[in-house]
């Protein structure tokens, strides 16, 4: 029976009718969730159906629990040569993510303090984890994981860069702006924010230089960052861009081979 | 008679006359028809000439319609092997532009009720359609259905991970920013607006946060995001640059062959 | 003489001191009169020194009329194998901008009028063509002309499609836009400049859509059009990188011959 | 002893204990240094731990004197076939870093005068020099002066050609603008801002066109100009993505090879 369990929720393979069955379930059961994180979004609606997004929240999170528990259980049957197969399990990338998905639910019955109200809040945040659960089902968010776990060294290096140029511009626009602003530069790490706004390209236009010599750093600044920023962002657009080009280009090769037999089918 | 009819609203071939000015005439009509639609944008110049505007449009359309017509008529000469040619026509790409650009004139006929009125200004936009009847004769325009329709398939999967990092930005920043700024951020769906101006770095400057850890959610999400929306924007640059070389390359080569005997003039 | 005349204007060679002092000379008088212009701009020092700033621009154009003449009367001798050498060198790229440059300072002459006061403004804008006379002594400046020249074609039809996406999105967001912010879209050609600062990623946030179904095109048209108008700047930046990178190999491979003989100095 | 003195400023070789703890101890000064010029950033931590920063201060600098004269004496074992060691190293880039890094303390000695205090504040921008010291112990900070070096000669021919592009933006758009935003565009230093910020594509919206040929100007100027400022951001960024991936391959080269005897681990 469990070997059964286990094959229910591993990811269906063909002809399996229950297992088939319970992935549509939990997919649907992913997709309702987020979208009923949207609608009460909508303070009306909140107030309106505030019941009906309760029980629905409880019972997502019920069998996203039932489901997670069963994952541990049966993760014997998962990696069959480990030692401890069931640690090893819960300290997985998606085990981590099942977990953190369904602990915004349970936080207030161990933090019912309302100084925490507010943490919790950000808290609920995990439930957005959620949506990484259809990873399972969907090789398109896989690709996430691989592109960047693929590029990891180059984008720690990069992104360290660009810390250091942002920390770097941040210090210097609050050095000559904090006399004349002191309210947009009031300390380095507000100043990060300018940073972050200007070396994106985003440009809100919430906070700006304003004397002389600041302008003539934000330019300087401007001209030399943007350079420097573009890189991890470079990285990832290029990371992606292979994945999906290498995705297409298998499906490709696929249509002309039998998936059954490996027999090339154009010739 | 029907097959002459054919030829003058095809594609005129050399030395063909009439079927020439019958293409001049109905390119001629298109632009006049987008240049009525820039100047009727001109409040005074659309209550004084409004009966000319309204004649124009009367006649475009009319000979838009009759042209439509003609087309789904002569459709068995277009596909002389297929059994339903006229169906097959109808349900072509450059069909529907023609309908579509005729049919906002004929709407107010159908949905005379006011409530509609708004939804008919909107519908009036399908004129704008008219611009891609040009496709039949210039070439550049049907570089953009090329482009798209050969790259289709990344550009979906890039298209649909774009939309999963807007909307995963938008309930962050609506989660993290609404009770500071529930105008800015009253919904999800208005949150979105902020993740696109921010994720395509045009960044306005209506709407964004000011929150300490909504700044750092916005940093966060403004450098991986950035790496992700350059995606498709790449994938569509990069295609039609790669469609407008091809093109200039083909042109090159045009010039070293006799169009009518196909020898080369060069050696 | 009149060939030591051409001598000294042309560009100079090696060791011809006089011809060499006429370059000297020209340049600075380019570098001085651009100096002048922003000089000029500061509303106090062009009061205070008016007059001087009035001699400046006469010499300049004086000497500048004359250089032009004589280029004129040389003519013949730099297209010796040409019927009508003055009119060949009149119409090049170099005569007009020699021509441009100096004549916002005839135009009150002609055009007194006070009417055409403001035009003539926008005239003196000429003078900053004479920056384009320096092209004469730096090669960095000939790049310009050559880049664009190279990928002429390429940039002529993706500039078209550019204006085409503008105006397309113009319209678009003119008629969803107007009704509710007639101030800010009260036009298409109004409209235009929505379209540019958001097509660009410029963003000033001086004009933004406000409606929700003007968001949503904006949003469609920020992500397919951003893709589009990245094409010639790509095209340009391309170009212009090559061109740098390919003037920086050409100067290490001269470092490698004798400029004299030919010879290869490494080996 | 100068020998020692000199093994133990040098980057720590293995087993070389006493070297390391100063190679650390100076990290951590550095470090502790940068994290106290941001903290004192908050008012209220700069006065109530006034003298904890003073003293901070005073240590590091202290620290970082007694480093520099150490390193200029032991120039000679450096350097041994030179002339001058002293000045070949006095004038190194590390030195002229290391100087500059200490300078801004000893500055209100010389210069007492409070008419000077401004630009005292500025000169203290040095002190975060000191992050170019750790370039000494951290390769990736090593690599921003490889990558500028190695492509000098084009960033220098693009960085001109981006100045000259600037400053005709900025006159053109003083010409035109002044006389109807004369506090926005108050002359061509000033509008220099307007055209970095829209060239850049950061666009914060404080300065913008408002008249029709304003906007059509700058329409042109942003299609143009962004394609040439694109080149040093592409030169800087390629770079960079250049360097850092040639180092990842290294790094996965070492794995190969045993770092003792050099034999080749896989075959």
């Amino acid at each position: 029976m469990k070997k059964r369990i286990f094959e229910i929720i591993s990811r269906a393979e063909n002809g399996d009718r229950a297992s088939r069955a319970f992935d549509v379930s939990i997919m649907a059961l992913i997709i309702v969730s987020i979208l009923s994180i949207i609608l009460q979004s909508y303070a009306s609606l909140a107030t309106r159906y505030a019941k009906a997004f309760s029980i629905l929240e409880t019972i997502t999170v019920g069998v996203f629990t039932i489901e997670y528990l069963l994952r541990i259980w049966t993760a014997d049957l998962l990696y069959p040569d480990v030692k401890h197969p069931r640690i090893k399990y819960v300290l997985s990338f998606m085990a981590i993510i099942d977990l953190l998905a369904v602990l915004p639910f349970y936080m207030p019955f161990f933090a019912a303090d309302l100084r925490f109200l507010r943490m919790v809040r950000l808290l609920r945040l995990f439930r957005l984890l959620r949506v990484f659960k259809l990873g399972r089902y969907f090789d398109a968010l896989q690709i996430i994981v691989q592109v960047l776990r693929k590029s990891a060294a180059q984008l720690v290096i990069s992104v360290v860069l660009c810390l250091f140029v942002m920390l770097f511009s941040a210090i210097v626009m609050y050095t000559v702006e904090n006399p004349v602003q002191p309210e947009q530069f009031p300390n380095v790490i507000a100043s990060l924010w300018w940073a972050i706004c200007t070396l994106t390209t985003v440009g809100y236009g919430d906070v700006y230089p304003v004397t002389t010599i600041g302008r003539f750093f934000a330019a300087v600044i401007s001209l030399v960052g943007i350079g420097i920023i573009a890189i991890p962002t470079g990285i990832i657009a290029g990371g992606f861009s292979n994945a999906i080009e290498k995705k297409v280009e298998d499906e490709e090769e696929k249509k002309h081979y039998c998936p059954y037999c490996g027999h090339h089918l154009d010739e």
